[in-house]
Parts: structure tokens; sequence; C-alpha cells
């Protein structure tokens, strides 16, 4: 398997550090962080991130937008455990002389987000610097069925996604290389934590991750958390977005380049054994919500997928890896999505995803 | 009551957000944020603390200091309270092509810094950016006696300082105007913070706040939550570590500057009720710690201290507005520094600050 750029960093910044017995997931093993508490049968829910490249890329401008992401980049995280979520601290870092109009806006846009995600204020911190950044730590709880983690699903599992996917990647294309879609749609990019769907999870679900990188890196970290593979078993165009879809064909992009990431859509992905599949989908639909059944946990590394009629495999550490090799380059990235393609045109499969893991 | 710049911008931010009925303080009460579980008799401290202008300013520039700067800001604020730490997760954000020495420097301190304060690493989220900053959230627990607050003092408490004052500034002084000092002393600055000391003075304190802004910021903030003065009734002189009493001689300040912040030293301020103080003295000293007993919660608002042989009166809001007046220019919050000082001159106190509060 290759290595993934981004782990490699992340095992290295935290070689030689102490880890907690109170700590239920090692490093990388779910989107928030488990923490079970001496004297009580409430396991905490904690994350930590960050609104920086986002904002110094241009890929957020309005302080509205700025905002709301600090908060939902945080609860989304939340979602993926399955927690309840309790509140959230904010680290501000302002620009002096930060003009009150974007300041107003960017507050509400993290209150309205604390609203809409039921997370209370707790605290935080504010420091002064040239450049705007924004960071956020949220809590939850788990009570109950025990939470979920990016670790535990099999083969035989059915893959979902919790919503259309595509919108992360769609909103960053547009916004980032505009010239690729002269007059093209404007997309509406405001997601929401899946906060309810992740609750309601915690009874069916065997792993979950939030596609906060986008929908390939996810699947790539499934994948090698749980030594599987998956096998998208629809055409990727019913997995998308109408608008991501729009951008795509605008651009002359394959569909599946829309779930390339770095920047995501914030749904959840999730498995669920074929036991409970019918249950879980009574349990959806009685809230509902309309989960969309992607594909299947397989057996053999890798991810086979239905692009343009082909099945093929996909590299998915070459496209996870991509947008650090480019150095956030946005041509350079599309150019390189276009080379991985190529392989990936190569490598089609006899007999075709839908038998994967069988 | 002049308004404080900083609370102003605080209250500001956080106008309109819900709160929640779990978080035992309001805003600006506590160091740390503290939270009751439902299902659970553990309070939560949470705190969360970046390192961004330090590092702008040049303050701190070796990357080990750094390092155990992000940990110890946010230890301190667990000490204030009197929580046990439990965990902390970090939120860097690295510039690219950073070489290796500097983030092995930069993980070592923040390692040593975690090690020291019996903090496990729980997680983190690393972003790139073309400036450094650090940030981190930190997780205490408090079971038994209640957390400590700012909020709780009575006239006639005993005011204490956890050690030595004044090292935050002096540093700060040779630092970032080092033309002051020609060859003079480099001191050595790496604040610990008091995770033991604050665990003891649950059992004795009726408020506690660290000094991470400097000890005059400190005092001003704990006589507004609690409605009292403070009157110093040791010469401030007394007070310095020695390293600070030097600094201030050589560069011809007086003695109470290395009280001025905005740079601190990391030590608890604390109040102890007289009839607790002979209890509270004898449990340090089987501790082996030496808190330095410094004055007393007086009834009327305001500072009285003793320096330069004189009783005085000193205007803690303009002392603690100044830093945000001057935009950061060290040589014109000198400047400033000096011109409040020559209206402290003219309020000499009539009786001196050892009566203040009877």
């Amino acid at each position: 398997m290759d290595t993934i750029i981004e782990n490699a960093l992340i095992e290295r910044l935290a070689a030689g550090f102490t880890r907690t017995p109170h700590q239920l997931n090692e490093l990388r093993e779910s989107d928030a962080e488990l923490i079970y508490l001496p004297g009580s049968r409430v396991v905490l829910a904690l994350t930590t991130d960050a609104v920086v490249e986002e904002i110094e890329a241009g890929l957020y401008e309005e302080p509205y937008l700025i905002g709301w992401m600090t908060v939902m980049v945080n609860a989304s995280d939340l979602a993926a455990v399955g927690a309840e979520p309790l509140g959230i601290l904010l680290n501000q870092t302002l620009t002096p002389g930060l003009d009150d109009e974007f300041l107003a806006a960017l507050q509400a846009g993290i209150r309205d987000a604390c609203r809409h995600c039921g997370l209370a204020l707790l605290g935080g911190d504010v420091n002064f610097s040239g450049h705007l950044q924004m960071a956020a730590t949220a809590l939850g709880t788990v009570t109950g069925e025990p939470p979920l983690t990016r670790r535990g699903c099999r083969p035989g599992d059915r893959l979902f996604a919790s919503g259309p996917l595509g919108l992360g990647s769609a909103y960053a294309l547009l916004k980032l290389s505009p010239e690729r879609q002269p007059g093209g749609p404007n997309i509406e990019y405001r997601p929401t934590a899946r906060l309810d769907e992740g609750q309601m999870l915690r009874r069916f679900a065997t792993s979950s991750m939030d596609t906060s990188d986008g929908v390939i890196p996810t699947l790539d970290e499934l994948m090698r958390l749980n030594g599987v593979g998956f096998s998208l078993d629809r055409p990727i165009g019913q997995l998308l977005h109408p608008a991501a879809a729009r951008v795509a064909r605008a651009a002359g992009l394959q569909d599946w380049m829309m779930l390339a990431g770095p920047h995501g859509e914030f749904e959840l992905l999730f498995t669920v054994p074929g036991k409970h599949r019918a249950a879980f989908l009574e349990a959806a639909k009685a809230s509902s919500w309309r989960p969309i059944e992607i594909g299947a946990v397989a057996q053999e590394h890798g991810l086979k997928l239905l692009s343009d009629g082909q099945p093929s495999r996909l590299d998915t550490a070459a496209v996870r890896n991509l947008f650090l090799e480019v150095a956030g380059d946005v041509e350079a990235y599309v150019a390189g999505l276009l080379r991985i393609d190529a392989t990936r045109r190569r490598r089609t499969c006899v007999g075709g995803p839908a038998q994967a893991g069988s």
C-alpha cells in the first residue's frame, strides 16, 4: 500500500507522546477523540479543527461562510462518532482593524451554525495577527450504545453515504478555477453536520467517517484502517449531487473527480451489516432521511467503481496525495487527476465491481 | 470603572450565543470552562489558548520554547481552576517546507511539557500556512471539592502568589528591546503550570487566576469580577524574581513595571480567608511549596501598592489597556508605563496600603 503523506506527517508529529488509557480510540481511528471518564458512564467526544488553508486559498471568502464552516467542520466530527453535541470553544485569530461588518457576519455564521447544531458556546481565545485564522474545539457526549469509529466494517457490509456527494469538489473547482466554467452555475455551499443521523447510526453502523477531505480520501482511510476494499456498485453519476454532476460535465471532467477532494461535502460514509440493512433503512425512513446505498465492503484492498460506464480500479492513494504533491496548485491538481484517470481506464475490471468481495 | 478593551471585545464576540446550563461558570469567570456532565459526578475543565502574537512579535523564537508554551498556556488554566490534567488536543499551523530540525525541536517542546504536566496527547489537527501558529485545547477533571474560579474572594481575605513574579515582563523587555540592556542577563524563561498547587488550593482558596497576562491585569480582572480592591502590603521589590528585579534596575524602570504584562509569568494569584491562612501555609509547607503572601483583599475598588518606598494607587485599567492602545509597540508601551507611573506618584495614599480595606 502506498504511503499517505498526511498520515506519515501525523504519525511523525505524534511520535513519542504519552497516550492515556482513558482514550478509547487510537490515533486516526475515529473522527473525534473518545474519552472514557473515570467515575462516569459518559464517553466524551472531543475534536479540534481549523479553517486555515481554505481562507488563505480564497476558497472561503464570505465571513458568514468562514464562521459557519469553523463550527461545521468540528460538528461533523461529532456526527461521525454518533455523539450528542454539547458545546464549542472558539479560537479566533483576527486581523487588527477588521471592519465591523466583516466581524458581525463572521460571528453570525458561527452563531447560526452553533444553533443549528445544538452547540453552546463554552469559551474561547482571541488573538491578533496579520492573517485571519479560525479554529474550534467541539465537545459531545455518548451514552448508551458505544460511539462509532472508523474501524469495524467487514467484507459484505453495505456501504452508504448520508446524502448526495460531490458538492465540496464542485464548489472548490468553481471558486478556484472559474475559467473552467465561464458563466457557470454558482453553487450554494453550506454543509450541515449529520448529527441526528450519526446518533441513529450508533444502533446500526460498523464504521463511520465524515467526508471532510472528500469521498475518495475517506474511502482510502477506511480501507487502510479496516484492511478491506470497497466496491461502488452504482454508477458514480447517480451518487452525485445534481449541481456537482453539472459542474463535472461543464468542465469536461469525469464524474468520479467530484469525489476526489481534498475539499469535502461533510457527509458521512458508513457501513451497515447486511442483516441490519432493512432495519436501518426502516429507521432512516421513519426520520425522513434518505441515505444513499453506494456499494459494499470487499475483501480485497482497493476501490472499484463504475465511472463513464466502465468498471475500473482507482488508485486512491494517488488521489489522496495529489493535492499536497502539487502544493495546492489547482491546475496541476486537475492535470494530475486526468493522469490518474488514464491509469484507471487501463485497469478495467473483469467481472465488474458488483462481484467484488464475493 | 474604565472599560477594558479586551473584555469589551470578548463580550462583543460572544453576544447572542446560546450557553448551556451544564456550564458552571459564566463568561470570564474562570480560567478554564467548567462543565458538569449529566450522569456523572465529574466536572470537566476545558480551555483553549493559542500562541500567535508571541511568535509574530519574535518573543518566542526557539521552536522548543514555542512548543513548550503551547502546552503550558493551557495547562496553567487547568491549574487555576484546580483541575487534574487529563489530555490535550493540538492545533498546529505549520509552514510548508519547515525544516526537520525546527519541527523536531517544536515537537520535543510540546512533548516534554505534556509529560511534565501529565497531559496525554488526545489528538489534533495540522494545517499549513505561510505563518506558524500554535494552539491547543487542554482537558482536565475535577472531583471532590468544587473547582476554583476567579470569583469568591471577600474583603479581608489574604492575597498570595504561587511564586516569585515578574519574569514574563522581564523576559519580554530583554527580548523585544535588547538595547535597554546591552550585555544584560539572558533570562531563562520556561514557566511550568502550577498544577499540583492548584489542586491543593481547592481546599483553601476563595478565588484564583493565572498571571498569563501579567500580574496587574490579573489583579484588575479579579477586582472587577469580585467588586473589591487589593492592597499589596509588601514592597514590590520583595515580590519579584531576582532576575526580574535586576532587569528593572538595569533598564531604569520602576519595579512595579515588571508586573505590568501583557506577557506573564504563569504563576497563580489566589485568595485565602484569614481563618484558613495557617492551615493553608501548613499544607503548602508539607508539599515543599513556598507561596508568597503579597497582600489583602480590600473593600474599595483599586490597587494600592508600595513601589519605590511610596504607598500609592495604580491605574490598573490604564496598564491593562496600554499594550493594545500602542498596537504592540514596545517603546511606546514603556513610555506609556512611565506616564502611568507619574500619575501614580501623585496618588500617594494617606495611611498607606497596609490599612486598606479596614
